[in-house]
C-alpha cells in the first residue's frame, strides 16, 4: 500500500448504507489560477481529506462549484476523484438536476464510473407537500432499484421547505433513500422528531448525516441523534474529532474542541464568501494548489485575509491550550 | 325607499353564507387629487356598485389600497361603507394581518359595525401543509365561533401555494369558513376537483367565488361549477351579465359578453399598473371623482390613456354588434 | 427548390441584427407518447413554422423543455433544426446556463453548428443594479466578440428585475447585443422609454421583439414601437398576420385579428398548463406527433380539453366573420 | 435620582445622531405567560438594559414582535418604554410599514411621546436600485426635515438587497439619515467601503451599528470601523464589554470576550426558534417574567433547554477562566 492509499480511518466506518457514521465531506473543486480546472491538486486534496479522516466524499454539490463545470469537466472531475479514492472510501455525487432525463443519466454514467450513489435535492420551485412527494416518487423512478441515495434537505440552498412530515414520508415511500442530509436551520427539532419516529420504529432506519454550515451545531446535532457530518470546512479533522470524543463519551471534549473552531468556522460559513474563505485555508494548508474561485464568485479583500489570518492564529492558540 | 336604497339585484341572492352565489365586487379606495380619503366618492362608489347589480361588496382587500390607510382611515372608510351599503347588501372585510392580536381587533370592531364577515388569506412565509393547516387553526381560534369568513387562496399576493387538498382540509377544520376565493391561477383544475369532492360529500358546502384577475377565466371557472365572482373591473356589469348568462343556460351569450370585455379586462390586470387602469376608468364612468392612487403607485403616461381609450371605444362597439 | 424549402415570408426579413423584424417563433419540442425525443416531428414542426412565416426561430428555450433535455439530446435536437432550416431563416439558441463554463461551450457548439445567436437571460439570484451589469460584462466576455446576442429580460421566469435604465445599460455595454427580446410585464412603459432614448440617440439601436404571453400585448406594444414577437403560441399565423396588418397601417384590422385569438391565447398562457395546452393543438394541427409534455408536466383534464375545444370553434367563427 | 435613574454607561455617548457610538439594543417585548402585553416586565427589561450600558435603545422590530402587538398595544408599549427611560437614552422605534400614511402617522406619535428617531428599513418587493431610491425619497418626505432616523439594510427580514453604492446615494439624498443599521450578511465588504467612501469624504458622515444576529461578526466588524452594534442578545453586556476593549486598543481582549460567548450566541441566532432562546435566557435572568413568545412563534422543547442550559454553563466557565 503506497502513501497515498493510507487513510486514518478513526471514527465509523467506510460503509454507504443506512448505517452509514462518520464524516463524509463535502469537497471542494480546485481550480489553477488561470480558472482551469486543476487534477493534479484534485488528488492532493482527496488525499489530505482522508488522511484528515473522512468516512466518505461528496462531489459536485453546491459547494464544488458544480453548476460553473461544463460537463466535460464534471465528468473528468468525477473520474479523477474516483481513480484516486480507488475504493478506500464511498463516493458521494450530487444528482440534482432541471431534469429527470439529465438525472438519470448522470447517476448512471457516475455508478458506471465506481461511485457508491447520488445525492438529490428537491428542485427549487417546489411548494406543497403533495408536489414534493410526486417529485420523489420521480426520482424513485429515475434513480431505480440499484442505486443507493441522499436526500438532501437544504432550504436555504433550493428554497423548498421540507415539513418533518413529509421529509418521513418521501423517505418512507423511497426504497432506496438510505441517509438523509439534514441541513434545515434551525434543524435540532426536527432531527428529534424524525429520531423519535425512528426510535417508535414508525418510521425505517436511514443515517443522518448533518450539514448546517460547516457543522455549525455539530455536538449538538449529535446529541439529538445524528450519525455524523456531511458538510465542508477547511478543517476537517474537527469534525473527526469532535465525534470521535462524543462517540467516546466525553461530550466536554467535544464541546471544547468544537469551540476552538467556532471562531473560523462561523467566518467560513459567510454565505458568498464563505467558498473563497475555505480555498484560502486550503491552500495554505497545502492541499490545494490554488485558491482560485471559478467566476462569477467572490475574492477576498486585503482585510479578509487578516481576519482570516487573526482566526487562525487565535485557533491554534485555544487548541494548545486544549492539549 | 329613497334612491340610493335601490339596488339592481339580477342573479343569485344577498345572503353571505355557503349558498352564496353572484358577484362580490373588490372595491376600490376613492382618493382626492391631493391623496386624502374621499368619503363622498366613497358613497358614488358603492351606489354605482350596486346599481351594477353586486351581490355583495369586499373591502380593505390588496385592490383597496388597505396598507396605504392609517389604522384610522381604515376605520373612518368602513363606517362610511356600511352606512351607505345600509343592509342591502353583505360587506366583507379583508382582515388578513401579520399579527392575530390585530386581526381579532379588526374582526371585532367591523362585525360591531355591520360587517357580514372577513377575509383572511395565509400570512407570507407559510410553506409546507403543516405551517399552513396550524395557521387557519390559529385563525379560527381568533375569529371564533361567530364571525363568518372567507378563505382567499392567491399564491401570487401572499406567496402561499396552498395545494387542493390543503384547501380543502382547512375548509374541513374551519366550521365557520363559508366562501373560498379562488384565484390560485392556473386553478381551474383545482376549482373541478374541490367541487368533485363536494358532488362525493368528503368535502362539506362552501361558496366558491372566483378572483382570477377581474374574471379573466369567468366563463370557464363557471363551467366548473363555481358560484360566482369576487374581484374588481370597471365594468363590474361584465361579470354580472355573464353570470345571468351561464345560469340561464346561454353559453355561447355568456362568453361572447366576456370576449367582448376581455381585450379591456386583460389590459386592466397588468400587474402594478393595473389599479390605475381601473380607477381611470371608474373616474371616467363618474364612480368616484379622481383616479388618483396613492402613493406610491403608479401613474398613467398619455400612451397608456390611449390604449386605454381605444380598448373602450371598441369594447362599445362590439358590445353594440353583441346587442 | 424542394417542398421544405419554402418559406411564405410576408412580413420583416431574415437578418438576424439590431434591424430584425418580424415573428421569431419560440419552438416547442416534440416528444414522442414515451417521452422520447421526436426528431420527425421536429422536421415537420419547423416546416409549419416557416409556411406560417416565422422570420427566425429560438429554440431551447422554458417553453421548449432545455432543461428536460440531456446534453446529448439537447445537441441532437438543435442539429436536427439547423439542418432542416437549412439556412432559410436564423435559429437562435438559448444559452442561459448557470455557469460560463457551460454557456460558453454551448454557445460554441451551435454556433459552429450554424446557430445565428444565442440568448442570455440573467441568471436567478441577481438582485442589484450592480451585480446585473456585472454580471452581463461576464456574459460579453464569455460570447466573445463574434456572436450576436438577444438580451431576454423576463423576471417572471429569472426573477431578476432590470429597470428599464439597467437594460439600457447592459445593452450600451454590449456590442454584440443585437436584440432586446421583452417580456417583463406590465412592460409596455418601460418599452416606451426604451424606444425615447433610441429616438434620443442616447442608446443604440437594438431591435426589440416581445414575448410577453403568446402576444397577449402583441398590438399595443407594436404601438409603442415594437419589431415584432419573439414567443410561441399554437397559431403563429395571429402574430404573423397582426404585425402585417399594423405595417400596412390597418390598426383597427390588426387589433380585431388579434381580438380574435385573444380568447385561446389567454388560455394557453396559464401558467403550468399552458405549454399542455399549446403541445394539444399544435398535434391537432398536425404540426407535431404527440401533444406529450415531459415528466415533469403537466397533463390535460378532459374538462380543459372541452375548454380548448370550444375556444378553438368559437375562434373559428369569429375569424370567418372577419374575414 | 432614585435606582431605576442609574445607568451603567461605560462606552460611547447617549446622543443620537451620526456621531453615536456604543450599543443600542433590540428590546424584547414582554408577554405574561397568558400572552398579555406585561407593562410591569417592561420597566424591569428597561432597567436591565440600562444597567448592562445600552447607550441607546430601539424598540417594535422584528425581534420585537412589533407585528404581533395591535396599535392600542404598540402605543401603550412605546409610552411605558420611554417613561421607563425618561431621557437616559435616546429611543428609536421602528417605523417600517406597508404604507406611508401609516409611518407618517406612527412617527409622528412617538416623536411627540418623545422617541429620539425612527429606524426604517425597505418595504419587501423592493427590486432595482430606482425603485429603492425612489422608495427613500418618499420616505423622507414621509418623515420631513425634523425626524433623524436611521436606515435598516436587512436583506434577510425583507428581502430586499442593496448594493453598497445604492446604501450610499440612499444615505447622500437623505438629509436627516444620522444612522446605519448594517446587518446584510456577509457585509463585511459593503462596511469597509461605507467606511472607505466616508474616509475620502465622497459620503457624508453617519454613525453604522451592526445588527448581524446578535453581533455574530462584532468584532471583525469594529476592526472594519463599525461604531458599534444595534441588535439584541440575552447577555448585552457581551457586546459593551467587546466594544470597550476594542477602543482601549485591547483586540485579544475583545475577541476572547467575544469568544466565551460566541457558542450561546450562535445558539441564539437560529432564525425561527433564537427569539424563544433569548426570552428564556431574559427570564432566567430576571429581566422579564416570562419567556412568553406571543403565537404563532416557537416553544422551547426540553431537549432545547438542556442545550442553552449546558451552553451558559460552559459560558460561565470561559468568562471565569477569562477573569
Amino acid at each position: 500500500m503506497n502513501e497515498t492509499d493510507k487513510q486514518q480511518l478513526r471514527i465509523g466506518s467506510t460503509q454507504f448504507d443506512e448505517t452509514s457514521k462518520g464524516v463524509y465531506l463535502i469537497t471542494v473543486t480546485p481550480f489553477k489560477s488561470d480558472g482551469e480546472l486543476d487534477l493534479e491538486s484534485t488528488d492532493r486534496l482527496i488525499d489530505f481529506y482522508l488522511q484528515a479522516g473522512a468516512n466518505g466524499l461528496t462531489v459536485l454539490g453546491v459547494m464544488g462549484e458544480a453548476p460553473k463545470l461544463t460537463a466535460h469537466e464534471s465528468a473528468e472531475y468525477v473520474r479523477r476523484v474516483l481513480a484516486r479514492v480507488n475504493g478506500r472510501v464511498p463516493v458521494v455525487v450530487g444528482a440534482s438536476a432541471a431534469g429527470f432525463a439529465s438525472m438519470g443519466e448522470l447517476t448512471k454514467r457516475v455508478m458506471d464510473l465506481g461511485a457508491a450513489g447520488v445525492m438529490v435535492a428537491p428542485v427549487a420551485g417546489l411548494r406543497t407537500d403533495d408536489q414534493i412527494r410526486a417529485y420523489f416518487s420521480m426520482v424513485n423512478e429515475t434513480l431505480g432499484p440499484d442505486v443507493p441515495w441522499v436526500l438532501q434537505d437544504h432550504p436555504n440552498a433550493t428554497g423548498v421547505q421540507m415539513s418533518a412530515s413529509v421529509v418521513m414520508q418521501v423517505i418512507d415511500q423511497s426504497p432506496r433513500c438510505v441517509m438523509l442530509k439534514h441541513e434545515d436551520c434551525p434543524g435540532l427539532g426536527k432531527l428529534s422528531s424524525i429520531r423519535a419516529a425512528q426510535a417508535q420504529k414508525t418510521l425505517k432506519q436511514v443515517s443522518i448525516l448533518t450539514g448546517n454550515g460547516g457543522g455549525l451545531f455539530l455536538p449538538e446535532e449529535l446529541m439529538r441523534g445524528a450519525d455524523g457530518a456531511m458538510t465542508g470546512f477547511a478543517y476537517p479533522e474537527m469534525m473527526v474529532d469532535v465525534i470521535e470524543a462524543h462517540c467516546a463519551g466525553d461530550q466536554d471534549r467535544a464541546f471544547d474542541l468544537f469551540d476552538a473552531y467556532l471562531p473560523l468556522s462561523r467566518y467560513e460559513q459567510q454565505p458568498g464568501i464563505g467558498l473563497a474563505v475555505r480555498k484560502y485555508i486550503l491552500a495554505k494548508r497545502g492541499a490545494i494548489a490554488s485558491a482560485t474561485v471559478r467566476k462569477p464568485g467572490p475574492a477576498l479583500s486585503k482585510l479578509d485575509i487578516e481576519d482570516i489570518e487573526r482566526l487562525i492564529r487565535r485557533q491554534q492558540q485555544r487548541l494548545t491550550q486544549l492539549g
